[in-house]
């Protein structure tokens, strides 16, 4: 949790002299002041002051990093906006940082074929921004999609309210050109539907850097729907919210977006929006439907039909665009408002089946005496994926470590009721323990096998993602002290 | 292309008598009579007598087969129903078959979750009729899928009419458990929709039996639509029913089904089913909308108008769900209306980017001259998944030879413009020369690498998929006599 400085001194005289030769005075930087900015991502928890930075401008300049690399052994952490939450980019004492902010050209629009052509320092909105001419967007919508880049959510999978009914990234991406770590340049996937061989551009994506890295990719657009309006729906129990999301699933129903606040999460949003929420619920529920007109209305009518009966205690439904966007407005704001009302905050993201959601957050208010610490509750209902907002204070002598260990518990409660420790944030080195808990030895040796075909030397992102298989065993002996389930009341998958 | 018996003896005694200990007498076929059934799968030009076959009942037989093979060093061939088009379950002279048809129960149906697990010798169809009485189903469907197994469909990442508008086997497949071959067993996926490590479970879905045995599976199930209605829309030429497959995505509509026939295929059905298929049209498309009545109405309406502005020359639309049945007869029917007009026909499977879709048929109707063979083309057109069927005459000399250089040069044609050489039959025996085409040397060796991770031994299905390094050098000697492009007036990708 502290400040990592470089603990071994490497020499990196030789590798930056070798870069020199290849990449202007401008993307080569060495001196603490310029590498500062990227110490860590957006998991600011972990903070790695890196020995060197490179900002290739083109493909050629990043085979050239790759080759000057793996002749000196240096190992490569590949960033892109920094806007990762679990670590993917924080940074390697011994290794170099390669930034793609500088490949951020848009090559190629086809509104025929329903694609773009895009370099991966470009951002996900800009993407959806130069398709709009064509009444065409791109479909994930991470948060953080007005600066988090492609090539970032290509390596993290990113998700966003409208995976539920687009898909997460790997639905949305058709082909990747990327370089090997020791320079070659592969194309994974095609323009085509499917692509024989093994489907290695599905394992690329979400492999946090670990395989090589992305200078082009062909992704996949989607017609801007005509018409989109949503429901906010209350209810008196959290258990009721959560039956209504299954309800409306198994109703043959996937909504544009269906999301979840707790009523801890609406009484810290709604002062700092003013969204009209409702602050009696204990639960709200925002459901969006979009298509055409007609489509919209016969859904809209069919949702609150299911939410009548699954006994919500208030509805409404957005008359505008304007009400649509409020609605929605104290949902994507809830990171920020968390950062009004306490000093920090640790945003956790798990997935778990739908039909435990009732019985999880019962189990998440159930730790919040055993860790004293609050935790608000704002998530991707329809898809399951949790995100807890523990809140702390790090001056408070042991609140670090106590959300810390909330937030491990949160991850194996995921994986006990036959869920995940991710949903769209990715493993890095934030939840890496976690994934002794997620898979067996034998699971996490064929992850290590693939990384091998990718990048036999290891230099791309080590220590992340993957467990050795000594921080299983010592996590095991730490686990084991809590008993082998720590929450037996709990059904097994 | 002959039949091809043991040609080397290798002694399989040591091994059938461990098998005899784990699996009872009648799942364990080693004589001629009781294991020719198993000499091919649906690519019937290639034959090899298996001199062992065993069936296993559950998954420790699995597992005890494994390991044996692995002792024993003995290639194993995975087989489900047989279906197969490009010969992946064809057996290997040294080797045994491992036929999964009795791994044949749906564990579970989970209509809330809207998921089912079977195990991989469930008929695709079975699924479905399971789901039926909670208004589920389970989405792709080969043509096949009255006899195909889920476990076959994972193999070979298999598609159909309804893929286009709900994605291949690989999107609706969220876990599956599996057996490697050293007999451990994996769990890859999860029932939450994002699973943290690489995503192994696509890499898994489409590998042709080289990286383990499903034993489990979970798969999606979608809703019923309340309704569905097809158009038969006709055109004065094949380039005009590219262009109105184009407008209609480019429009904005995902169809449940959009499948084109050309005028040879119109008229080699026709007769044998009587849908009332227009036989003086060039080509006729055959467009499914589903949903309720009201998303269907609306849909329709959008998709006759772009129709008409494309010039087709006739329209009509299914006034009953029996005339939705007949107007689909002729397209499922294809292949056995092949077989009645000629001797032998050869169905290929290759795909291309949709907007060169009239050009491609213009090439491959100049091909039926240079080839001195007919060529009736039935294909998914919305996903740009052709079907050719080449018709010959087995008996006549040099047809066949000629069939299959016919086959290579339309395969190769769709590589040329940025297209795949399959859509949804696989690799197997019969594209591997094509795969040489498709990859570059660096990505066909990332596909033996991933290969390694699951199957360090190489006993999974040897010699199918990804070819050898000397092969690839031997089929560039041969092909580079045609000159590097074969088709040099046509647009590179």
């Amino acid at each position: 949790m502290s400040s990592v400085e470089s603990a071994e001194i490497v020499d990196f005289s030789g590798l930056i002299a070798r870069l020199a030769q290849h990449l202007p005075a401008h993307c080569l930087l060495v001196r603490p002041e310029d590498t500062r900015p990227y110490e860590c991502d957006g998991l600011s928890l972990y903070k790695t002051l890196p020995p060197v930075v490179v900002l290739p401008e083109n493909e050629a300049q990043v085979i050239a990093v790759m080759q000057a690399c793996n002749a000196f052994d240096i190992p490569i952490v590949p960033r892109g906006a920094g806007t990762g939450l679990s670590g993917g980019a924080t940074p390697h004492a011994k290794g170099i940082v390669l930034g793609l902010a500088k490949l951020n050209r848009i090559l190629k629009i086809d509104p025929l074929a329903a694609t773009a052509v895009v370099q991966p320092g470009v951002a996900n909105l800009a993407i959806s921004a130069a398709a709009a001419p064509y009444g065409l967007y791109y479909a994930p919508d991470p948060s953080s999609q007005i600066a988090c880049s492609i090539g970032g959510n290509i390596a993290e999978n990113s998700g966003g309210v409208h995976c539920l009914k687009y898909g997460l990234t790997v639905h949305n991406i058709l082909r990747v050109r990327m370089v090997t770590s020791d320079g070659q340049v592969l194309e994974l996937g095609s323009e085509a539907p499917d692509s024989p061989g093994l489907d290695v551009l599905s394992a690329f994506i979400g492999s946090e850097g670990m395989l090589g890295i992305v200078t082009e990719a062909t992704v996949k657009l989607v017609p801007s729907p005509a018409c989109a309006r949503v429901i906010m729906a209350s209810f008196d129990t959290v258990e009721a919210a959560g039956q209504a999301v299954t309800d409306i699933i198994a109703g043959g129903i996937i909504p544009a977006g269906l999301e979840m606040m707790d009523q801890r999460a609406v009484h810290m949003v709604e002062p700092f929006v003013n969204a009209g929420y409702d602050m009696d619920a204990a639960a709200i529920l925002l459901c969006e439907s979009d298509g055409t007109e007609e489509e919209v209305e016969d859904e809209i009518a069919r949702m609150l039909s299911i939410f009548q009966q699954a006994g919500a205690s208030d509805l409404m439904v957005s008359r505008s665009e304007q009400e649509r966007l409020t609605f929605w407005a104290g949902r994507k704001n809830a990171f920020p408002a968390a950062g009004r009302v306490s000093p920090d905050y640790y945003c956790m993201d798990g997935t778990i089946p739908r039909r435990h959601l009732g019985q999880v957050l019962a189990a998440i208010a159930a730790m919040e005496v055993t860790y004293g610490l609050r935790c608000a509750n704002v998530f991707h209902a329809g898809d399951g994926n949790l995100h807890p907002l523990i809140l702390f204070d790090a001056n408070q002598p042991g609140e670090v470590e106590r959300a810390e260990q909330f937030g491990a518990a949160i991850l194996e409660l995921c994986v006990q009721v036959g869920g995940t420790i991710t949903g769209e944030h990715g493993v890095g080195i934030e939840k890496i323990n976690q994934m002794c808990v997620q898979f067996s030895r034998e699971e996490l040796d064929v992850f290590s096998g693939v990384k091998r075909a990718f990048d036999p030397a290891g230099v791309l992102n080590p220590e992340k993602l993957i467990p050795t298989l000594v921080r299983c065993a010592e996590y095991g002996r730490m686990h084991i002290h809590h008993g082998e389930l720590r929450f037996p009341d709990l059904p097994r998958f």
